[in-house]
């Protein structure tokens, strides 16, 4: 597969080897709406700082960069004890990402059955393959989501944008390859289809506002940064004409997680007859799971993220401001949980599912049979 | 009609005569909520510049701002070319703000049929009516909302707070009084029913974070900032009992329009069977209009309110800093319309209405009779 196929409109890639074959390039998105600095990962230790410090987030992109710190770190010393502190080490940066930990095993499980003088390159080729592999992921979202963009072009004028509201940053920059929401918008711009996306700024963190109208102004796709607020007053006014969300968390009965407002979207999508999609790598999907509402814990976060705002300052260094009083209560829940019901489809890599159980049985039998 | 019933369980007024019997105090709300500072209005300039510049925000609080106004003009010189200098210069400070024509077309035509020698104490008494009037206004609405809140109260265990979420700053500080969503909230309080109240931080101005809370703090309120997208999780979990706004239009079917992102609120309330409130004064029911989403044209404003975020820097001074890419494009609506069918009841300072053309030709047969 070809890099052009992976990230279609992207001259940008979120993880990759330096020229000198063994260096790990990532984009330090820390500094990003702003500065676009990449930063090169060299030791288990600068791959672990990474994580942990944010330079790289996202949980496909997350468990890349986890394989390649396996891989320096072998690079380092190729001996068993390396590989067990390196797995140890990075799984502890972000103990709660799934994607983290699947890389992690994965990449033990391989290493501990290879001789030592062989692991550096094993541990290199494994890396890059679970990052193609994601990349191939959102391909085959991109691939099944260009559709459903393709069948509402048709229906418009020549020449008319496809209007797309998206919330949060289910972008190329937390995956390796063209994201998952975004995936269907940068293959659709790539194809000639005119689109148009709306940008929930996505409060409190403000993904949406930083990182998802960075990576579409870069890929040269017609965009404008909303308020949360905005997405129904839009639908009412027939100015949008589909939704693509992501998702943390999908259960089997096809209940969707994710950032906080996903939900509210999703209801002003079904009063306005909006269609309302979630993109999703089909490893993402909780077979244990029927109900969303009932089973996802929702994890609430510091206060600071809600009262605190940071950006660039008119001296252009970054500053963080204080809006409410100083002391100020706060509740902030991180995620929600649209219930399946308000969800046209769940477009994967094998296909489109309908947002049920049984919908998600007919595309993944070999799991359903299971619950 | 004594203050403490004019403004339960507050310890603030919005505008009030000085000592000295005839300057004017208002509130600097610019510098709200890191700073309380009043400010004394002298002259007919003083209080345009109080206008224009926002130092008073809120329709009935700027018409009450107005009226003083054109009472300190009668002061500098009470002849017929000051007056219509008074009114002219004050409508030019926000040409679009309904209460503020109504309020200096009454000082005109009250004033012009007055003897010169007689209009200043006139203009004076007719001022410290307009606000009183508000006030009574906002009692109205405290009065019939409480009914609401003392349901719902003895339906929970004793002394389990009320949970009533809001959006934006339909309080004490946008009036005369105790405000219009707020006034329910306040009078609950004062009258011993605990109340906790969820504040929308209402991007993209944030006057849910700054002012809504400063207030609610100031009053002694239970309260809790949330994102705005926070409010539907919140009703999927039963955490929330009522939801209140204030309105800037209601139309003579019900249909409300307020600051954008209410729309939103209402759905979720729909989809979890929370009751939504929506508090208004009758003066700004429009008679004339019988489909908001049609009817009621959506003001676009500045894309930097949606960019730019103002706060308490580090260092003690107010910043403002850019939170996306600079120049990214933006859209930015200030309200949208929330149909009727969405709404439990409208209250007024007459009672409560059904929002519907019928429900409010009940409770309004002599405005009914009209269209």
């Amino acid at each position: 597969m070809s890099d052009a196929a992976q990230q279609p409109a992207l001259d940008f890639k979120t993880i990759f080897l330096a020229g000198d074959g063994w260096s790990v390039e990532i984009i330090d998105q820390t500094r990003l709406p702003h500065d676009y600095v990449t930063v090169s990962l060299r030791s288990l230790d600068d791959a672990g700082r990474a994580i942990r410090d944010m330079l790289v987030r996202g949980a496909p992109l997350i468990g890349g960069t986890a394989a390649y710190g396996v891989a320096l770190a072998m690079k380092e010393d190729p001996g068993d004890a390396m590989l067990a502190r390196a797995c140890r080490d990075l799984l502890e940066t972000r103990p709660t990402a799934v994607n983290l930990r699947w890389a992690l095993d994965d990449m033990r499980n391989r290493l501990q059955t290879v001789p030592e003088q062989d692991r550096v390159e094993a541990a290199y080729a494994r890396a890059a393959e679970i990052v193609r592999e994601d990349a191939a992921l959102c391909d085959g979202m991109g691939a099944h989501g260009l559709a459903v963009i393709q069948e509402i072009a048709r229906s418009k004028p020549a020449g008319e944008p496809v209007k797309i509201l998206t919330h949060c940053n289910a972008g190329a920059l937390a995956t390796c390859g063209s994201g998952t929401a975004t995936a269907p918008i940068y293959r659709a711009h790539a194809d000639g289809v005119p689109v148009h996306v709306w940008v929930d700024e996505t409060r409190p963190r403000n993904q949406g506002a930083a990182l998802t109208t960075w990576e579409l102004a870069r890929a040269g796709v017609s965009h404008a940064l909303i308020a949360d607020n905005t997405g129904g007053h839009l639908m009412q006014h027939g100015m949008v004409d589909l939704c693509i969300v992501g998702t943390d968390r999908t259960t089997a009965s096809g209940d969707v997680c994710n950032k906080i407002g996903t939900y509210l979207k999703a209801l002003a999508a079904k009063d306005n007859d909006v269609p309302f999609y979630v993109a999703l790598p089909s490893t993402t999907i909780d077979w244990t799971l029927t109900d969303g509402l009932a089973g996802v814990p929702i994890e609430q976060r510091a206060a600071e993220e809600v009262t605190d705002v940071t950006g660039l300052a008119a001296d252009g260094t970054l500053k963080t401001v204080t809006v409410p009083p100083v002391g100020t209560p706060v509740a902030n829940y991180a995620f929600d949980v649209t219930p399946g019901r308000l969800v046209t489809g769940l477009i994967t890599e094998r296909g489109i599912a309908e947002a049920s159980a049984s919908g998600l049985a007919a595309l993944f039998p070999e799991h359903a049979q299971g619950t």
